[in-house]
C-alpha cells in the first residue's frame, strides 16, 4: 500500500519527458502513464473503501485492463464480493464450493446450468450492474433503531458480458456472497434479518422469472409450478431470516424445524404484527384463504421488502389421497415442495397418530387387566419388587395426589387405598377417547374392538377419528412450550369411571410417554412461499371440533422474528364466525397475542351464493349464474353474510381489510361493487387479489392495503369472560357471532354441563362445533340468516386442550374415499423420483 | 522465500565478529544468529514441504520463539493444518467459525467446554504430538490399488501446555482439519474414505474416554450410557465416510437419510465384505444379536482401524413402550442417540402405516361403491368426463392389459369389459389385507368395521397388525430400487375377488400413491454407534411372518462404502434356523449378494437351558443353574443347539465364527468350553466378547477371528433351487435346517398351495412362520429335537414382497401391554429436554 502511493507520488513528481523522434513508444508510455495514474487513483480509493467500516463490501466495476493484481489484491478480501482477490481464490483451489465464496459469475453459471441448461440463457434479459452494499452500524449496534443499512441495487446493461443474462444472475450471487461477508456479530439479528429479507426478495423475484406463467390458458398444475421453482436449500432460508446454525433441525434440504431455545434468544425483540386471514361463509368449494394467506406474504416480503411470516396449518394427509385440494396454496401462491407440504413433512401427525393411538392401547390394556386381576395382583403388577425395592414411579405418585393420598412408601397404602390406586375402574360405556388414524377410511367410523379370544370377551364399541382431530393435535396447536404440553397432555381426560370421576392420561400412566413422542412435533417447520419467502407449518387441529388454527409457538416465534416493522400472517379454518371467533376467544386467550387487521376473504362466487344464487356443490358444474355477471345477487351477498362477518371481527375491535379473490369470470362490475359495499359495511379496505395467476405481485394491493389497517390503533377485546357460566359463554357466541335469536339446552346436555362445573371445567373456554357452511346450524341457510334458536345437541370437554366443546349438528370427524378417489392419478417416476397428479 | 535463502546464505557466509568486551550483548547476538540460523533452516524445510506432493498437511511443532511470522507465512495456507498463517487467520477474523480452518487449540476449548465443562480437564490426560500427514497419489489416481497413504499419529507428551488434556483434544481436530485439507478431486472415493475412517478412529477413541466406563458395578443405564456420549453431527460422519453433500437428506443432527444416486456413483467400487449375525436358539429374554453386531463394526472400525458398517433393523415403536427392549443394542456397544433410533427415526415405519392403511381404506370404500352402485354408474364415476374428455388413468389402463383388455378409449368398451373393470368384486370373506398401527394394542387383533349407519351394513370382520408385519415393510427391505419397488407394491395382492382371482393393489389403482408415500422411506438412515463409526438402520420385517432382515439398499451402500477390505455386519432376526435361512435364501437371493463369514452368537445362559436348564421366562427370576457354574449343562447344549445351528450355516458353504455373549455370572472354564466345543463342531473359531461393558474393545478378539474367516474363500449355495415344487421346498427347509422326518400337509393347504401354482407364485421362495424358541415348532423343545413332523398349519403369499409363507403355528402379528407398561418409567425434563426412563 505505501509502495503504491510512493510510486503515485513519484509519478506526480516526474512526468515522462516527450520525445516526438519516438511517436509509438510515446503513445504506448502515455496510455501506460495514464494506466498507472488510473490505477493509483483506484487502489487510493480502495485503500479509503476498506478502512471505512460503513462499507461491507466492494464490486470492482471496472475496465478489465485496470484489474491488475495490484488493484485487485488492495481490497481487503474481506469486502471483496467479486471474489476475486489471491486469498479468497485460494479459497476456491481447495475444490470446495460450498466453502468459503463462489465467484459470482462462476456460480452464477454452475446454477444457470443446473437447473435449466441452456434454456434460460436465451430467456433472461434483465440485467443489474452497479451494486454496493454499504451498512452502517451504530457503536455496538445495541439498539436495532440505531441500525440501518443502504442498499442499493441499481438497474443497469452492463454489456456484452451480461447478453445471456448472466448479468442479472451474477448480481444475485453477489447479493447472496455480500450478505455472506457481514460480520454478524456486529449486527443485531433483527438487522441481520432485515437484510437477509432484502435480499430474498432481490432473488426470489429473480428466481421467479423463470417460473412465473402470467398467460391465462397456462393450465401447469399446482404441482408443476411447484416442480418449476427449485426451492432454496432451507439453511439459506434459517440465514436469511436470522435463525443461528444451532437453531435449526433440518429434514431434507427443503424443510426444517425449528428449536424453541429462539424464543430465549429474542426475548427482548418487539414482536411484529399480527395479521388473521378469516373467510366469509365458503361455497363447498372454498374460497381461497390459503392463496390468499400466501400471496399477501409474497407480496410483502418479495414485493414491498417488508419482513413477513405466513403461519399456516399442517394439512391432514387423509384428504390428499381422496378429494383433491390441500392446504399448500394453489397456482403462483404455494409452498414448496408442495409435496413435501402434503405428505409426511416432519412426521408431526404421524407423531400424533402415535402418541392417540398408545393412549387408546393403555385404556384397554388396563380395562382388561383390571377386569382379569385382583386388587392385590394389580397392584403387585403396578408397583413391582425390583432387587427386593417397591417403589412408586412418579406418575403414579402423580395419581396418588390426584387421589387425595399423600404417602410414598407402597407398603403403607390401605386396601381401599391400594384398590383406589390400582383400580381405574373405566366405565366403557363412557370412553371418549378414539383411535385415529390418518386416512380417510369410513368403515373405522364405528367399529367394535376386543373379539380376539385373547382378550376373553371384553369387546367393546368404539370408532377411529382422522388424526388431526385428536386432542393431542390440539394441545400441540395451543401449547407455550413443552412443560405446557406434558401438563395439558397429562390432563386429557379419557372417560369417565364407574363413579362419575374423569380418568386422565395422567391416571394412565402414559402422559409421560405421550409427551416423549411430541417431543419434536412441537417445534414448528420451516418451509417457504414460491417467492421464497418463509413459512411456518405447524399444527393443523380439525376446525370442526376443536379451534381450527395453526400453532401457537410458530406465531410467537414468527412475530419475534420479524421484528417490529414487520407482519405475521396466520390463517383461521371455516369461515370468520367458526375460525376466526375461536382464533380470538380460544388461541389468542391461550397466547396472550392481540391481533392487528382481520384479512376477510371473499369470491364473488360465495357472495352470489349469499344473495341467492343455486347451490354450489363440488363435482357438479357451476350453474350460469356463478359464470355470467350477475351484479343484484352480488350486492345482495355482500350486504348479507359479508356484512354479517366483518361486523363479527369488529365486535373484537379488529380493523377489517376485505380481499377478494378474484376468478377469471367476475367481471369488473362485480369486483367494485363488491369493495364498494365492504368499505361501506366498515372495511378499512377491500381490495381484489390476483395471487393465483400472479403470485405476490397480485397481492400488492391487498398488502399496502393491510400495512395501512396496521397502523389503525386497535381496541382487541374477547367475546365473553371465561368466568361467565357455559351456557351464558355458548348463548353470547349464538347470539352475537352467528345471529342466532337463543340456544336451546336440552336436559342431557345441562346435566353434562352441571357435570363439567362440579369437575372444574366451568372456566374453560367455548369451541363451538358447527357447520361452517351457514352462520346458522342449517348448511342450506346463506347470507345472514336471523330469527333461529341455535340448538346444543351434545357437549364435550378437551380438558388438556382446553376447551368445552358444544355440538350443534353431527361432526364428522373421519372423512371418506369417493368412487375415485384422486390417488388415481397419483405415482412416482421411478427415474426421476418426480411425483405425478399430486394436484 | 527467495530473500529467506539469500539471508541465509548471507549469514553463512558472513559469521558475526566476537567482541569479548560485551559478552552480554555477544550473547544475545550469538543466539539472535542461532536464532536466525535455525529458522533459516526451517524455512528451507518448510519450502520443502510445501512443494512436496506427498505432503498434504504440516504441523510446526516449533518452539514459540521460532514460530515467527516469517516462519509461518513461509507455510502454503493449503498444508497449514494448525490454521496460524495470516490467510488462514483471516478466515477466523470473518467470525463465521464454521466455515475455513478454525484453529484446533481453539476448536478443542470450544468443544471442551460445550461439551463437558470443567469436568473433562481434569479427567483426560493422554496427549498426542507429533503429527504428520502425508498422502501419496498416484498420477490421477484412477485405479483405488496404486493409493496408500501414511497416516502416522504418535503418541508424545507436548509439554505443560496439554496438562489439561487440551493436547490431545487439539491432536484430534488437527487430524479433522487435515482432513479437510486435503483435495478431494485429486483422491478416489475409497482413498477418503479410507482417511476418513481412520479419523473417526482417532476421534472416536477420544471422545469415548469421557463416557467409558468399565467398572461392573456401574449401574449406568442404556439411555444414561447413550445420552453421555455427544454424537458427531451427522453431517460430519457423512464426511468422514466419504459421502457427497448432496447425498445426504438430514433429519436433525443426528440422523440422516442417504441418498440412492450413491449406488450409482460407487458403482466400479468392487464390494467390501459381507458378514451376517446369527443367533443360536434364543432364551425369551433375546442373546444379544445386536451388540455383538454393534460391538463388532466399534471393534473394527474404532480399534483395528478396518473400514466397517452396521446395517439394523429399525425396531417397531409398539415394544418401545410395552416390555422393556429396544434394537439399538446396549451398554457400551450401542446406536446413538438411542431415543431417536427407538422413536420415530425418519419416519419410515409411519410411512408403512400410511401407506398400508391407505391400500385398506382403498379396499373397504370400493365395497361399499360396488355394492351401491350400478355397473354403469360406477365407470362413469370411474372414468369421468372432465372438460367432456372421457380417459383412462394409466394405472386403470395397467389394470384393463391386466383383465386382457387392450383398449384405451373408454367409449370402446363393451358392457362386459365395463362391468369386468369397474367390478373388482372383492369377496369380502377373502380380504387378507390388516390395517397396521406401530402401538401394541391387542384390543385390534380381530375387529368388526363398517358399522356407521354411513357403511350400509356393509360390516365385516377383520385386524390391524404391528405396522412392521405390513407387506409393505417387507417389500421396502427386498427392493432394489424405486421402480423395482414400485412393481412389488402394485403386485400386493389383497384379497380374491368372488370368482377366484387375486385383486392387486394395483387393481385398486391405489399403488401409486403408495410409492408416493414411500418415497423417503426407500433411502436408508445413517447414524452411528457410541464409538462413532457408521450404521445403517433401515427397514425392520416381523421375523415370524416375514424374513426379519434389514433391507438390501442398506447392505448395498455399506458394501460400496467400506469398499473392497472393508466389512458390512448385518443382523438377521430370531434364531438362525429362521432368520439366517431367510437372510439366505429370501434376502442374499433378491440382492444377489453373497455373504463371506456368519458370527454365531451363543450364550452361556441359552446354551444351558438347551442342555436340559429349567425354564428360562421374562420376569421371573433365573435359577440357580443359570448362575452357578455347571459345565455339563453347557457342555450338552454346544453338543445339541450350537452344532445345529453351526452346521445349518455350513450348509450353505459359509464359514462360521461362533461369538460367546459373555455374563458377568459364566466362568471362565465355561467359557474356554463353549469355544472348544464349537471349534470341534466346525466353527473356524470361537472366542468371548465383553462389548456390553467394554465398547469395541470388548470385540477385538472376535473382529480378528471375523477378518481371518473373511480370508477364507467361500462356496455360498442356496438351500434349494425356486423352481421346485412348493411342498419341496418347505420339506427341504424342515428337513435340512430344523432338523424334522417330514411335514405334514394338510388338504386345505395343500388347496391353497394349487391355487397358488395356477396363479403363477408357485417358483417364489419360501417364508417360514415358525416359533423361534425351538428348532422344531415346539417351543418346548431345546437342543435340537429329532423325530418330529413338522405340521403345516396353513400358508400364505405376500406375492409383492415376493414369498410363500407357510404357518407352522399361530403367528401373534399383534402384541399386547402388560399390566405395567415400561411407559410407566418415561417422561421428558421439559426444561432440559432430556428424555428419563427409556431403557
Amino acid at each position: 500500500v505505501h509502495s503504491t502511493k510512493e510510486e503515485l507520488a513519484a509519478l506526480q513528481r516526474k512526468p515522462p519527458k516527450l520525445q516526438p523522434l519516438f511517436a509509438a513508444l510515446l503513445l504506448h508510455s502515455f496510455a501506460m502513464f495514464a494506466f498507472s495514474l488510473l490505477c493509483a487513483k483506484i487502489i487510493g480509493e480502495l485503500l479509503k473503501l476498506n478502512d471505512d467500516p460503513k462499507v461491507s463490501g466492494v464490486y470492482l466495476h471496472l475496465p478489465p485492463a485496470s484489474l491488475t493484481s495490484r488493484v485487485i489484491n488492495t481490497l481487503y478480501p474481506e469486502k471483496d464480493v467479486d471474489c476475486i482477490t489471491d486469498m479468497n481464490m485460494g479459497r476456491l483451489v481447495q475444490g470446495n464450493l460450498s466453502r468459503g465464496f463462489v465467484p459470482p459469475l462462476a456460480g452464477a453459471v454452475l446454477s444457470l446450468l443446473q437447473k435449466h441448461g441452456q434454456f434460460l440463457l436465451d430467456v433472461v434479459s434483465l440485467f443489474i450492474s452497479t451494486f454496493v452494499l454499504r451498512g452502517f452500524n451504530s457503536r455496538a449496534a445495541r439498539s436495532s433503531k440505531e441500525i440501518f443499512i443502504l442498499f442499493y441495487l441499481g438497474e443497469h446493461n452492463i454489456g456484452s458480458s451480461s447478453r445471456s443474462g448472466l448479468g442479472y444472475l451474477t448480481a444475485a450471487y453477489r447479493a447472496q456472497v455480500s450478505f455472506s461477508t457481514l460480520n454478524f456479530s456486529c449486527f443485531s439479528a433483527l438487522f441481520v434479518h432485515w437484510l437477509c429479507l432484502q435480499l430474498i426478495v432481490k432473488g426470489s423475484v429473480f428466481l421467479n422469472i423463470t417460473v412465473q406463467c402470467n398467460n391465462k390458458s397456462c393450465s401447469l398444475s399446482d404441482i408443476e409450478i411447484s416442480r418449476a421453482q427449485t426451492p432454496k436449500p432451507i439453511d439459506q432460508l434459517a440465514a436469511e431470516i436470522g435463525l443461528l446454525p444451532e437453531e435449526l433441525e433440518p429434514y431434507g434440504r427443503s424443510k426444517a424445524k425449528v428449536r424453541l431455545s429462539l424464543l430465549d434468544r429474542l426475548h427482548s425483540q418487539p414482536d411484529g404484527k399480527y395479521i388473521l386471514v378469516a373467510g366469509i361463509t365458503p361455497t363447498p368449494l372454498g374460497e381461497g384463504k390459503s392463496t390468499v394467506t400466501i400471496g399477501l406474504v409474497q407480496a410483502m416480503s418479495a414485493h414491498l421488502k417488508l419482513n413477513s411470516f405466513a403461519c399456516l396449518r399442517q394439512p391432514s394427509q387423509g384428504p390428499t389421497f381422496g378429494v383433491k385440494g390441500g392446504a399448500a396454496g394453489g397456482g403462483y401462491a404455494q409452498v414448496i415442495p408442495m409435496e413435501e407440504f402434503n405428505l409426511h413433512l416432519t412426521g408431526d401427525i404421524h407423531a400424533i397418530t402415535a402418541a392417540n393411538n398408545l393412549v387408546a392401547a393403555a385404556i384397554d390394556a388396563r380395562m382388561l387387566h383390571e377386569a382379569t386381576q385382583s386388587d392385590k395382583a394389580l397392584f403387585n403388577r403396578l408397583v413391582p419388587s425390583v432387587n427386593g425395592v417397591r417403589k412408586f414411579s412418579p406418575i403414579q405418585i402423580s395419581r396418588l395426589q390426584g387421589l387425595g393420598i399423600h404417602k410414598t412408601d407402597p407398603a403403607s397404602l390401605t386396601p381401599q387405598e391400594v384398590s383406589a390406586f390400582a383400580r381405574l375402574d373405566l366405565d366403557p360405556s363412557k370412553i371418549t377417547w378414539h383411535r385415529v388414524v390418518d386416512t380417510n377410511d369410513r368403515f373405522l367410523r364405528k367399529i367394535t374392538v376386543g373379539q380376539a379370544s385373547t382378550e376373553k370377551g371384553q369387546t367393546r364399541e368404539t370408532g377411529f377419528d382422522i388424526a388431526v382431530a385428536s386432542e393431542i393435535m390440539a394441545i400441540l396447536a395451543l401449547s407455550d412450550n413443552l412443560g405446557d404440553m406434558r401438563g395439558r397432555l397429562g390432563r386429557m381426560v379419557v372417560g369417565t369411571s364407574r363413579s362419575g370421576k374423569p380418568v386422565t392420561a395422567e391416571d394412565l400412566g402414559v402422559s409421560g410417554a405421550v409427551a416423549v413422542l411430541m417431543k419434536d412435533a412441537i417445534k414448528p417447520t420451516l418451509m417457504q412461499t414460491l417467492e421464497g419467502t418463509p413459512v411456518f407449518v405447524h399444527a393443523g387441529p380439525f376446525a370442526n371440533i376443536a379451534h381450527g388454527n395453526s400453532s401457537v409457538l410458530a406465531d410467537k416465534l414468527a412475530l419475534k422474528l420479524v421484528g417490529q416493522d414487520g407482519f405475521v400472517v396466520t390463517e383461521a379454518g371455516f369461515g370468520a364466525d367458526i375460525g376466526m371467533e375461536k382464533f380470538f376467544n380460544i388461541k389468542c386467550r391461550a397466547s396472550g397475542l392481540k391481533p392487528n387487521v382481520v384479512v376477510l376473504v371473499a369470491t364473488v362466487r360465495a357472495l352470489k351464493m349469499h344473495g341467492g344464487g343455486p347451490n354450489v356443490s363440488a363435482g357438479a358444474p357451476l350453474p350460469r349464474e356463478y359464470i355470467d355477471e350477475n351484479l343484484s345477487l352480488v350486492a345482495r351477498g355482500c350486504r348479507s353474510n359479508l356484512r354479517k362477518q366483518i361486523q363479527i371481527a369488529k365486535l373484537f375491535g379488529v380493523p377489517v381489510v376485505v380481499a377478494l379473490n378474484a376468478f377469471r369470470t367476475d367481471t369488473p362490475a362485480e369486483i367494485d361493487l363488491v369493495c364498494q359495499i365492504a368499505k361501506e359495511c366498515g372495511a378499512s379496505d377491500a381490495v381484489s387479489c390476483q395471487h393465483w395467476s400472479q403470485g405476490g405481485r397480485g397481492c400488492l394491493e391487498l398488502a399496502l392495503a393491510v400495512k395501512e389497517a396496521a397502523r389503525q390503533p386497535t381496541n382487541f377485546q374477547f367475546l365473553y369472560n371465561t368466568e361467565m357460566p357455559i351456557v351464558e359463554k355458548i348463548r353470547t357466541i349464538a347470539q352475537k357471532v352467528y345471529g342466532a335469536d337463543d340456544i336451546e339446552v336440552s336436559p342431557e346436555v345441562q346435566r353434562k354441563i352441571d357435570y363439567y362445573n362440579h369437575q372444574g371445567y366451568g372456566s374453560l373456554p367455548i369451541c363451538m362445533a358447527k357447520t361452517h357452511l351457514s352462520l346458522s346450524h342449517m348448511p342450506d341457510k346463506k347470507g345472514a340468516p336471523t330469527g333461529f334458536v341455535l340448538p346444543i345437541r351434545d357437549i364435550r370437554a378437551s380438558v388438556g386442550a382446553g376447551f368445552i366443546y358444544p355440538l350443534v349438528g353431527t361432526m364428522s370427524t373421519m372423512p371418506g374415499l369417493p368412487t375415485r378417489p384422486c390417488f388415481y392419478d397419483i405415482d412416482i417416476d421411478p427415474v426421476t423420483e418426480d411425483i405425478i397428479g399430486l394436484f
